[in-house]
This record gives structure tokens, sequence and C-alpha cells, in this order.
């Protein structure tokens, strides 16, 4: 699938339909690029009121060319573009790029011409980018097939460094920013409306693609949510890291999201949740896009043990450091003979020669170079940060080059001046020395490939354990379903009995332990709490007797089928569940019992199916969960019990597929030894029925008003 | 006190001690840089191997000089800066300039000596920057006395904005990236080991100097908590802001900040209370301190109703709109003559006439002013940012920056591309339009003019405020003088009773209401809740009764006062208390009830004194506090009551002042009808017993461990 797109973005020959004469014009200059860089392909401008077009003959209409091209560039009108695309299918020309912008993105009447443009391309099996974006730079190929001014650059850089956005304006912006710092880029693919090939596609592309070594992607919405994920997880596969630039996270921002390219931007927390599976980057900026994605694209090894840092200045030691430690890294103190080289080179009003090292701004060049290398061979450190400050320029950015180049371990350089160390910067570029401009982005960075090498790691784990394979139940899911179900998925449940009488009650509350809830289970009764058909804590036997006999005088009317005896289980709560997305599908999600989940949104999610690894992550992800480690010498919480019933609640959804809606476990009660689902409520889509809601509730713990509507 | 900083960075004469003759060494930067920049006083060289240097006469000694210069600047060797500072005190000059490292930032005799030059500079009342600084740069009056090489850039902007910075390296960066941006620096001053000057005594200064209209600051440790808060107060006063890049985040970070200039880092948590309360904007990278301080140098006026977007890509509109929203501002929606008159200047095809309006890449030029200008005049909107992308130059620039300049309100650009975009990009910076290379920071700056107009009006209301004056209890704080302070403090305590009997405690339960809580008190009883002395949650007289019996049987061997009987509340748990941090003073602390506050740290604090504004701030800034807004239909909390309360608790801190240790109130109870303090816990500093600790607890609610310890 992907060798369309290889072909498509190298196409022996163009044609562009809608190319102006006048080569001082907009529309031009796609063959001003094309012509500029050299493409080594046919042209053929289309016009039919011109006979030459910069130089080249020029054909009336497709039809009249010398051969079939492999691509037709559309830049015509919006409401040419149907015709044009018509008679480009008619002549079985594979791809073609819509410059168009009108479609989708606009209205009711925008979308059905679009539907229409889909309809041709889908019959002809065409190859099509767009409409609404500003097409391809391909850099090894010098292919700059695109409206982006990023075409017009007096160099087009290759390198592995891939680019998908479906906004051509913005791709754009990323390949010139790149190029700015030497990043070398395979191709920048936009995508606009994706009547065709969608940013997944291009990321599949890139996967396969030799050439590109890590990408980044700037998306609005993602269209095809299950083949993104796909697209991710073999990018991750092969070792390559994806970078992204999401856009769409606020009200407006998704309003827009939806006129734009009419994307479904989804919830950003969806998103958000794929990517941390996944190992996808998260950028904020476009800084971070390019310098984060050229610096993956050239260093695939992720520091483990510790990071050594040497500036030149102390304010620079206490910033790097305070970058590099918020985001988890050590700086370990050196090893004695490294301390002692350092001494030996170093002044003697340089006192801090541990890590961080300042060698101070006096230091010369030579010293320099060999305090570096110095602190690149301590055996503790695995990747090495240095801070340079002030405009020493050329001398010294070679020689951190040649540290960086003959170095076993990943060396990033951050320049920290302006433009008076532009010089020196651009050498470390020229030499494909990751530099950075501020230590945010260097720890960011390594923030980054050390995600990415953890997202493979669990990944890897995941592939090795075999998947439990179990037909969903057929038909509606009644309490003794859902309560089997739960069982078969080692979802842990409260130590109950359902009994059905008061004496029987006392016997099974001595039996499973006192205190324990009580509550009557019939399946006419919506509101246990309010008819009174829930007790809970009852410390004794003369209670529960009590309470039973009050429960079933008061739901005499009703259709009991008995009582249910619960162990009062103690301990930290859990509340977890499988949500739909629209996009993503169903994802898991856990947060703290109580309120703070919903109020504060401090939940973890991932897309279905997880693993162990996942879900120990998502735990370590809700901040409230922190008191699962143990607090104040409280004993840790059973947190092995606890992943093993998420995993089973995320089971139970892939069993029930598509029939489930939405599945809630609250809460999981965690103790020092053990977990136990107290409550738990499935609603599924019936395939009779229009909808029904298979309740399975059991009540232990305090109630709360939520498990008690 | 501001005057003898200003003067001493306008020196009529200057004496260089230290300067070689070769001009290409690194030690005759500061005579080049003077010379370079026609600086207009008189320079001095001081050498005794050399009649001229760079063709000015140079003297053996500064005895030899023809005058006694205004300052002195010293870069001799750390052996040497005893004996010159001597002589530059004897000869009465009054100000110093110490470049020379290896003092208080080293080790114990560095620190010694540099408590001698202190003590040189303070009996001859001398005015001294450093040691370990690289000097200033006075850009209004050309006096780069300065080693860092931004003194030598071909052109030095005075400006409007002030940069304070105890790190010279990275005072030099701020400066060079702010020129790069033709943002004009009035002066920056690098303070080094603060000797003498302190960047708290810069800020005073920057406060009253008339040219500098914001202040950017980087700082590593604040030594002189009391000042710097009075002179951010004063910058606030003045209507100027402060931006800051505060290092020491991190646990390297503040130990090296230690060693580097021998700073109290401090807690950054302390900072960060001052931060908040005073309008200090923190800036995380150089990019946010120089593009925000130059904003904020330039641009007073804060947004309060909307911001209208204007773009060229709907990615860009996208963009901008999640980085605006996510951090509060509206985009309200357009007048309806703004949106008709953008029908009639945009395209068929850019249907996003509303806000954000998205103009499309194809716009001519005067149609893209038109269209700027048109929003710019929406009623409804008191800023614009306006996102432009690709390459269009300096006719866009020309015409933003006409349009930006004529509007009654700010407009701010944000111009994504990269090298593509610097002409453009230079020509607002030239026209003094605030111009950014990433949405991200343009939000930022809006945030932090917002940030600063609130802290500005919630400090004015505190003006106006009268404070309450009541001198200290004298003496040790017994049970008794703890509560009569709380109730003079207006601390609301739990309605409550002390009694003798258990036929007592009934009658009061009777008269507060059921349930209650008991409570043995006993100054004797450090453990209540292994002691049997503390029973909650009592339903009836019967369930006292009893209560009270086995108590009072239980603590018989114990000095008991009597039974105190509560009223068990019920509601919101917050914990409040104040902290002495070591730079900064007392801190009010708050936080919600239970283990969150404390694994999560998710509390906010303010230094003493507080307002009702700062509390309400604070309230807003606790995430797990959201509760108080009220949920899932339950009623708001009482915040006015809490409040309240909280002012209480700060006041009591004021009241015991210094001889304050610490103060806990966990948990005041907060319903949606007032606010009751559970249980008060002080530790003071008693003169005579080395420490005393104080208690005065109250028990109703759940028992926690924490009370029940």
């Amino acid at each position: 699938m992907t060798a369309r797109l290889a072909a498509f973005l190298a196409p022996h020959s163009v044609a562009l339909v809608g190319c102006p004469s006048d080569l001082s014009r907009p529309g031009a200059r796609v063959l001003v690029f094309l012509q500029k860089h050299a493409y080594s392909g046919r042209i053929y401008p289309v016009n039919p009121r011109h006979g030459t077009i910069g130089g080249l003959a020029a054909y009336p209409t497709l039809a009249d060319l010398p051969e079939r091209p492999d691509v037709v560039w559309i830049g015509v009108p919006g409401v040419e573009v149907e015709a044009v695309l018509t008679e480009a299918a008619q002549l079985k020309i594979p791809g073609a790029v819509i410059l168009t912008a009108g479609f989708g993105e606009t209205d009711a009447a925008g979308r059905k011409r679009e539907e229409t443009l889909r309809r041709i391309a889908d019959e002809a099996g065409m190859t099509v980018l767009g409409p609404n974006m500003l097409g391809f730079i391909n850099c090894w190929d010098r292919v700059p097939l695109t409206f982006s001014p990023a075409g017009g650059l007096d160099r087009l850089i290759p390198g592995a460094l891939g680019v998908a956005s479906q906004s051509g304006a913005l791709g754009g912006v990323v390949v010139n920013r790149a190029f700015d710092r030497q990043i070398g880029v395979s191709a920048m693919i936009s995508t606009g409306n994706e009547l065709g090939v969608t940013v997944s596609e291009c990321l599949e592309y890139f996967a396969d693609d030799p050439r590109t070594r890590a990408v980044a992607l700037v998306a609005e919405g993602i269209r095809d949510g299950e083949r993104f994920k796909g697209a991710a997880a073999r990018l991750l596969d092969a070792g390559k890291a994806l970078v992204a630039l999401k856009l769409g996270r606020s009200s407006t921002g998704r309003r827009n999201a939806l006129t734009h390219t009419g994307a479904l931007a989804g919830s950003h927390d969806a998103f958000r949740a794929v990517a941390r599976q996944l190992g996808i980057v998260e950028a904020e900026t476009f800084e971070e896009l390019v310098e984060i994605g050229g610096f993956l694209s050239r260093e695939q090894r992720a520091p483990t043990r510790g990071i050594g840092v040497l500036t030149t200045s102390g304010g620079a030691s206490i910033m790097t450091a305070d970058h590099l430690e918020t985001r988890g890294f050590r700086l370990p103190r050196l090893a004695g003979t490294t301390v002692a080289a350092l001494g030996r080179i170093l002044p003697e009003y340089a006192r801090t020669r541990d890590n961080p090292v300042d060698v101070t701004a006096g230091l010369s060049e030579t010293l320099f170079e060999q305090a570096l290398a110095t602190l690149v061979g301590d055996p503790g450190i695995d990747a090495v940060v240095t801070s340079v400050t002030g405009a020493r320029g050329v001398e010294r950015a070679e020689n951190v080059a040649r540290v960086a180049r003959a170095a076993a371990k990943p060396v990033l350089v951050c320049w920290l001046g302006g433009s008076l160390t532009s010089e020196g910067i651009a050498v470390l570029d020229g030499h494909g020395v990751p530099c950075f401009v501020n230590p945010r982005t260097a720890a960011l960075a390594l923030t980054a490939a050390r995600d990415v090498s953890e997202a493979r790691r669990r990944r890897r784990g995941a592939a090795a354990r075999p998947g439990r394979q179990v037909a969903a139940p057929p038909g509606r899911l009644d309490y003794r379903g859902l309560s089997a179900l739960a069982r078969r998925a080692g979802v842990p449940l409260t130590p109950e009995a359902l009994v059905a009488t008061p004496r029987e009650a006392v016997r099974a509350a001595r039996r499973l332990g006192f205190p324990v809830a009580l509550k009557v289970i019939a399946d006419d009764l919506a509101h246990k709490t309010e008819a009174g058909a829930v007790a809970v804590d009852l410390p004794d036997a003369r209670a529960v007797e009590r309470a039973a006999r009050r429960m079933l005088a008061s739901t005499r009317r009703h259709r009991v089928e008995g009582l249910l005896v619960q162990r009062m289980v103690r301990g930290i709560e859990v509340l977890a569940g499988v949500t739909r997305d629209a996009t993503f599908g169903p994802l898991l999600v856990v947060g703290a019992g109580g309120v703070q989940a919903e109020l504060l949104a401090d939940t973890a999610s991932r897309p279905l199916p997880v693993t162990r690894a996942d879900v120990t992550a998502m735990l370590g992800e809700v901040r409230a969960l922190a008191v699962l480690q143990g607090y104040r010498g409280r004993a840790p919480a059973d947190v092995r019990a606890l992943a093993g019933a998420l995993l089973g609640v995320a089971w139970i959804a892939q069993v029930l597929g598509d029939r489930l809606v939405g599945l809630d476990v609250n809460p999981i009660i965690v103790s020092d030894r053990g977990a136990f689902a107290v409550d738990l409520l499935v609603e599924i889509d019936e395939p009779i029925r229009s909808r029904g809601v298979a309740r399975f509730d059991r009540i232990g713990g305090r109630p709360s008003r939520r498990r008690a509507r």
C-alpha cells in the first residue's frame, strides 16, 4: 500500500493544470520551484491560451500531452476542478494533487462537491492529495510539487526527517525551520481535506521509507483512527520516532478544525491516550517539533543511567540541571578519575568540577575541548549536554563537533546567546551535531528519546504475551451473565453470597466476616438506596437480621431475586471504565475514586487493547493515585492485583466488542493485599431493543451519590 | 537609595584596573567596548607597565589619576583584588565593579575573602557590583562597562526594558536576544555574588528610572527576601511589569546556585508564592523572557473582554485559538457589522469570517490590511492577534505595522515561518510592533499582561483596607490563650462546650445538637486517640454518656481539665497553615484536606500579609478545591466564610510575629453555610524554653491519622 505513495511522490512526469504563463504570478510557483530545483522528470504545463510557459511546451488539454503523466497538478478555480479530475481519470493518470480550496472545509454544498471528487478518484483508482493543501516536497528526488514558499528556498536539504501535515501552510513552516537548522527532510506531504491520502497513510509510507528515520506531524484531526494507530505502531516498530504538533485542543480550535479541513478533531484526551501508548512525542511549538524531530531523526540512543552537564557559566549550569532533573533525569556524581582529570584542566577559580562541570567563560579552546572529551569519557553517564554561553564561535564549534562525532554516546549542545552565537551554531548544524538555543528543548529532546524507547519496550513485552480468546456471551447481559463474565475476566469481586432469608443472610455474614453490606437484588429496582434496598457497614448479626427484614418488607412489591450479602472491604478507591472515542475507539480510563477524577480530569487513558505495562504506566499518570505507593508510613497498595483487575476490565470490554457503549467499575477497592471490584455497570447496544442497559452493581464501602443513583 | 545606583550606572569617568595593553586580549574588552560605543566620559587605564593603552594615557596606580574617577573597574587576578579595592576606598572612589571570580561562590576561604572586601566597601560607603559577574551596560548613556560579548554588539539599542541578572553570562544573553528583536534595553546590570548591589536594589532602581517600563530578571537565589518583595511591589505600583527567569528549581540546580554565586536559592515554591502575589511573570526560556519582557515594556494595556484572531491559514487559526483559550481568553463572536464588512473583503472560499478570521494565504496585501483594520475595529474585542504564515515580506509587514500603530488596542503578530519570514519580522521589530515566532509566546505575553494587571488591582484593593492592629499575647500560649486568639482573629471554631461530668456532657450535646464528638482535655495527654480520649460521631445521649464515662476512667491518671463536647460539622475539608521560608519569611499555605495536599503538593501559598483577594486567588489555584464550587448538583461551599477564616489564620501568624515557628489548621470544614476550624496547632519559639509547642486541637468530622497523632 505504501508503494503507491512512494511512486506518487517520485513521479517521472507531471502535468500542471492552472499554471499561468506569467511566472511572477503565485499560480506559477509550482513550475518555478520545479525548474529552480532541476526536477529531473518531464513537466507539461496545460494551458489552452499559451504555446510555451517557462520555456516549456504547453498543451491545451491533458489529452493532448505526448505521454500519460504520473501526476497531475490541479490549481484551477473550484468550479473547474471536477472537469479536470474527470479528464485525468479517463486518461488513467494515476495521481492528482488538488490545490484548490472551497470543498469539504466550507459547507454542505462543499462537502457534496468533495464527495463527487472522491467518487471519481475512487472509481479510477487514483491517488489524490488534497484538496485544500499545498502539495508535497520530495527532497531526495528534488520534486517540490508545492505552492508553499518553502519549495522556493535556495536549497532543499535531503535528510531523515519526514514531515506530514494536514495544513499546507504549517507543513511549509516546518520545512523552512528545519532547513534553517540544517535539518534534512526526506519529504513534506500536506494532505488538506484528505479526500484520498491521509496523514495516516503518510506515516505508513515514512515507516517503510528507508531514508526516513523520524517523522514530524502537524494534525488538526485524525479521520481514520484505527489506521492512524496502526501507522504509529508501525513507525514505533521500525525504530522511528513520531513527533506531533496536535492542533484543536480548545473548543474554538476544534470548531475551526471542523470548518478548516473538515477533520473530526475528536477529543484531545483520546489523542493523548494514543500518544502515550505508542510513544508519540507531543510538541507544543514549531521550535520543539523541528528541534526534537531533527534530533530523533539523527539519534536513536536513549540515556538510561545519567546525564553529564558541562557549561561555561554557573547560571547555565543551574538552568540545564533544572530542566533535566524536573524531567526525571539524574546528574550523577562523576567518577573520581574524571574529577581528577578535570582538576588538571580547569583553573583554580572554576570550583565546580563535578556534575554539572562549570569550566567558566575564560577557558581556552583547547582546554574546553579536553574538558568536554573528559566528561564524555565518564563511565557513569550515557549522554552529555554542554551549555555554551557567549560569542565563542567557529573554533569552539569545530572542537565540540569533533568530540561529539567521536563520542560513543549522544552529545547535545545548548548555545544560549543570540545573533552573536549564530556562526557557531551554524557550524554545529552543518556537522549534524544536535544544537538547541535553550536547555528546555534539549531536555525535551532527551525526554522524547527516553519516552519513545520505553514505548518500544512496552510494545515488545506485549507482543510476547498471548491474548486470551473468549467468545462474547450471546444475548442480553443480565446480572448473572455479567457476574460470570467478570469472574472469567479475572476481575476479583467482593466476597459475597446471594441468599433468600434474613436468617440465611446472618449465616452468610458470619461466614464472610463482619461488617457486611446488604442489598436487595431485583431487576425492576432501579434506585436501590431510595427504595431502602441497601444497607452498609452492618456490624453484627442483629443488625444484619434487622436490616434484612426491613429491606425485604419495603421491597415486597418488586421481583426480588434475593439478598446479596457482601463483606465490606477497605482500601483506596480506584475508578475504572471504558469509553468509546469517535475517532480512536474504546479507551480504558483510570482515575481515583471520589469526585476528584471527574472535577479535575485527573485520569489516564489508553486505547484498547492494553498491556500490563500500559496499565502500570497509567497508574503512574493519575496524580491522585500517588497514594498507592503508600503514604505516612502506610504499606503500599497491591498494585499488582489492581493492574490485574484493570486488565480484566479491559478484557470484558474487548469481549463485548462493538456492543459495548460504556463500562464503569466504580470503585475498585485496593488494599495492601488484593483489589476488589465493588460496583460494575455496563451499557450495551442491543441488537433488538434499541439500547439496553444491563446493570450489575454491587455495594460495599461507603455509598456514594453516583453508586446510589 | 536608588540615586546611588543611578549615579553609579552613569559615571563621568572610569578607571580600568587590569586592562592589558594588547586590545585583542579578553581583559581589554571593557576598554574596546567603551571606545566602540563612544562612551562620553573619561577613561583611565591603570597599568604600571604601559604609558598608553588604546590611545589613552595609562597611569601606574589609581593614586596617579588626574581626577577621582566615579567608578573603578577591577579585572585583576583574585589575589590582587583586595589591594585595589583598598586603594580605591582610600581615594574615596564612590563605585567599583569587581569582575574577578573565586570568592564567596567557591569555599569557606573564598567566603572569608569576600567578607573582607565587603568590610572595606561598607566602611568606605562604596557602591560595589560583583564580584563574579560581567559588569553592566547602560544603553541610554552608552556605558558598556562589561566583559559580556553583548557589550561589543554593533549597536546598543536604548529602550524601555531593564535587565537585572545575577549571572553575567545570562544577562548578556538577554541583551543579545533583545537587540536581535530590536527590543531596546535601558540597562543590563549583572550582580554576581552581590557583595554590595543586589538584584533587589536593581529592581528599585528600575522602578524609579523613567526610561524603564518593564524589567527582565534572571536570578538564581534571592539574598534579601524582604527587600525583594518591596522592590517587586514598587515596580507593580509604578505600573512596570517584572518578568523573571528563576533558576535553581531542581536539587542539583539549587546546589549549584549555592556554589555559583553563593546565593541561598530558597524553595522555588516560596518564590512562586511571591510571584503570584506581586504579579511577577515567570518565564521558562530566554525567548519567553525577552519576548514577553519586550512586549510589556511597550504595552501596558491588558485585554479583559475578548481577543480577535486573524490568520492566513486554517492551521494557524486553530493553533492560535488553542493557545489563547487554554489560557482562559475568550474569542467572542464578532459584531454583525464586522462579519458583513469582512464578507465584502474576503474571497468566496475563505469561509471562516468569524473569530478566528481565516483570510487564506492568497489575499492581496491591500485586502489583508483592510481585513485586519476591520477586525481591529470590532467593538467586542480589546486585543487582536494576527498569525501570518508564508513568505509575504516587507509590504505586508509595513501594512500590519500601520494598522497596529493606528489601533486603539494591542495588535500582536505571530509570524510562523522560518528564514523566509525574517525580513518581514525585522520590519515589524523596527516599528516596535510586538511580533512572536509562535502563538504560544503571544498567548503567554497576553496572559502576563492580564496577570500583572490583576495583581495591581488586588494590591490597590488591599491598600484601601485598614489593617487590624492587636498586640501579641504575652508569655506562653496555652489552650485558652490560643482559643481566645482564634476568636479575636475571627477564625470560627466548632460549636462546643467544656464540661466536667458525663451528665453535663449529655446536656451540652443536647444543646449543641447530635451527633457530637467528645474529647478529654489534659495538657499531659499527647496521643489522645491511642489513650482512648477521643470519640466521634456519637449519635445520642446514651452514646455520649457511655463514652464520657469510659474516657474519664481511662484518663484517670492525667491532669484532666475537662471534657470538650463539639458538634460534628460536615463539609469539605480544607487545610491551612503558615510556614516560614528562610528567604521570604512567613507564608500562608492552603490545600485540600486529606493526603492529597501533601502527596501531590497541590497547595497554594502567599507571603504574609495577605488580602482577601490573595486568599480568593489561592483557593482558585488548589486543584482539589475545585469541589468548593459545587459538584454533581451540590450547593457551592461558603467560600466567603472560608476566606474569612483563612484571613484570620494569617492574622494570628502576624500577631505572633517572629515567635511563630509554624501554624497548622487541619482541617477547616466548609459547608454551604459557614466554615469551622476543627484543629489548630501552633508551634512557637519560647524566649526561655528552647522551643515550646503549644497545642490547641479540636476534634470533629472523621478522625484522620494526622489529627489523631
